[in-house]
């Protein structure tokens, strides 16, 4: 009989269906029935988006502290933030800047993240030691110009008006004075692609019409991200032009760079770092990670490799019990996993695979778990 | 890492989809990808129809013997039995009376199973040593007075002339001559179901409409099947009016216990005790069976649990692979399966499922072993 002492959950959510916490959950009580003895760690994935903030916490603790910030077209709205037990900070730009939240009101020309500096600064007055900008879901196509604004740094035009540059104005801007700047904690930021700020692969471009953009406006954003990195680069000495990520939402990828010195890292990246997952890795039997669908796409880097490669430095088994097995994973036995197993119990379509799930996910992982007790 | 020496696969057929047979030659094949060195037994399981001569010889070795016999119509074909390397005969009822063989001509009232019975005379004759009766999917209804009068029983009517009865003329047997008999091997009948000979759990009423007779038909064959029953209890001193599975194979249950002196078995327990299936069970590492859908119905004594509960009594972990998990199949693990997993990888209806089993049993069983040897 194998004995599991230590197992740790680390799981993305399942898009459209079971989240990432839930799939913990889940997965916790599973492994309760059957190995009722094992030090369970569990480590909800954020992906830099919606829910970043409520992943943090459940996997590490600490609390979300309300605030009222400015909504991505400038109107006062309860947002909030999230501080971990270690003082470390988490912004989720979503939570102030997210496309949901303008609703009915679209528009990268005007819409802002000075509510994301806004959060950044509240967190810092409470004293955090360091932040991570979670960049996903951005209705803003603005460089991080708003948030830059609401931290202190100071943007003026031809006629040497100050003013809070959004998508619109970018192109306006002829000096940055950050002089005012009250950031001093190091920012890692939370980014999952590599698209560069301007340009055909740029974020207006990619990501601006499904913000509201018209093919016009496109032109215009583009313009203005080009401006904006000339700027900085004459001004501040930063050169963004082909920084990968700096296209992350609208921009603020760029911005954080040039305003906070961020660091820009792949999600799972940060998620692991800040659970100490290498450090949680000693004395782990097993490790379960998971995902809506395993297939080529996901082996390029994203959370569950993220979590293989690690696990495979330090010997530990891992298994992805996903939605569905796409062809041609074999590459992912070689990246760490030891075994990807479908939570589909019978042949029936998606939409009536869904309704059976978080089920389907509690049966095949006591399964798993019974043979590995056999063994 | 688990090292796994010896392999035992003996899975069932996925009725209409992949048969036991094939089911070993994938598994060998994806076992050798994983574990070359170890040693692999194949033992598909024969469920007592058409195919089971062939899975025994796949199992054991042996040869198949062509012979021309009756067919269920009492014209010529070319059939065929086996000969194990032990010398025993597996006579195979649906290779010379089986429903497909009466196409077009399907009447219970005269289908014969006196083609079994010559290739039981036929293998006595070339030496076997036992014989194994395949009774499953039969166009008869005749209790096997066929069979025994190709080896010698002689049925006489009230005028005392000579017949060989079937279906519709059981009822005219009026006296049992045995002394002809020419057998004289142990004989063992596979037998999965319990329906008595007669009444409305019996042969007649439950088997018959489906080998093509209508409801007065019906009538008439179980007033046959119990008239039979009576002239055995009287004649032969032999009481099948109760007996479990003498409803087999249109009664030839009941007559292969009346003139042959058979033993009723269940098929997975003729399998594996042919195969000295708790002889190999020394030195197992892990035993692969397998089903088209695990239920709550193949939780009642079919294939894959008779493998599990020998297996248990040596603590040999057994994993189930199957096409679909029904619900409530709990307590499966408690029957001796370690773990059951589907080959469903994706989420899609069973017809398109269907065109990718093969390489779903195959890809699911060395991810399994990946797995396995990653602990």
């Amino acid at each position: 009989m194998k004995n599991i002492n230590k197992i740790i959950v680390v799981p993305d959510s399942f898009k459209g269906g079971i989240t990432s916490q839930r799939f913990c959950e889940i997965s916790a009580t599973a492994i309760g029935n059957i190995y009722p003895d094992a030090q369970v760690i569990t480590i909800p994935i954020a992906d830099g988006g919606e829910g970043t903030v409520d992943a943090f916490i459940s996997a590490l603790g600490g609390e979300k502290i309300s605030a009222i910030v400015k909504d991505p077209c400038f109107e006062d709205m309860e947002s909030f933030y999230g501080m971990l037990p270690d003082k470390t900070a988490v912004i989720e730009m979503a939570a102030c800047a997210g496309l949901p939240l303008a609703k009915g009101r679209e528009n990268p020309l005007i819409t802002t993240t000075y509510g994301v500096g806004q959060l950044i600064g509240l967190a810092t007055e409470k004293g955090c030691t360091g932040i991570i900008l979670a960049m996903g879901g951005s209705a803003t196509n603005d460089a991080g110009c708003g948030m830059a604004s609401a931290l202190g740094v100071r943007f003026y035009d031809e006629q040497g008006t100050e003013f809070i540059p959004s998508g619109g104005t970018l192109c306006k801007i002829k000096t940055i004075d950050t002089r005012g700047l009250k950031l001093v904690v190091p920012v890692t930021a939370m980014c999952d692609i590599d698209n560069p700020l301007f340009g055909q692969h740029g974020a207006a471009y990619v990501f601006a019409p499904q913000k509201g953009a018209d093919e016009s406006t496109v032109v215009l954003l583009d313009v203005g991200l080009s401006h904006f990195a000339n700027i900085v680069k004459h001004q501040l000495h930063i050169d963004v032009d082909e920084l990968a990520g700096g296209g992350a939402a609208g921009g603020l990828g760029a911005g954080a760079v040039c305003f906070l010195n961020a660091d820009l890292k792949m999600g799972i990246d940060v998620v692991l770092d800040t659970a100490d997952f290498d450090s949680l890795l000693s004395g782990t039997d097993l490790i379960i990670t998971g995902e809506g669908k395993i297939d080529t796409q996901s082996l390029r880097g994203k959370a569950v490799i993220g979590v293989a490669k690690r696990a495979k430095v330090k010997h530990v088994p891992v298994i992805a019990v996903v939605g569905d097995i796409g062809d041609d994973i074999e590459k992912a036995y070689e990246l760490g996993i030891s075994g990807i197993f479908s939570i589909n119990r019978v042949a029936i379509p998606r939409e009536n695979a869904k309704l059976r799930s978080e089920s389907d996910l509690s049966l095949t992982i006591e399964n798993i778990l019974r043979f590995v007790k056999s063994l």
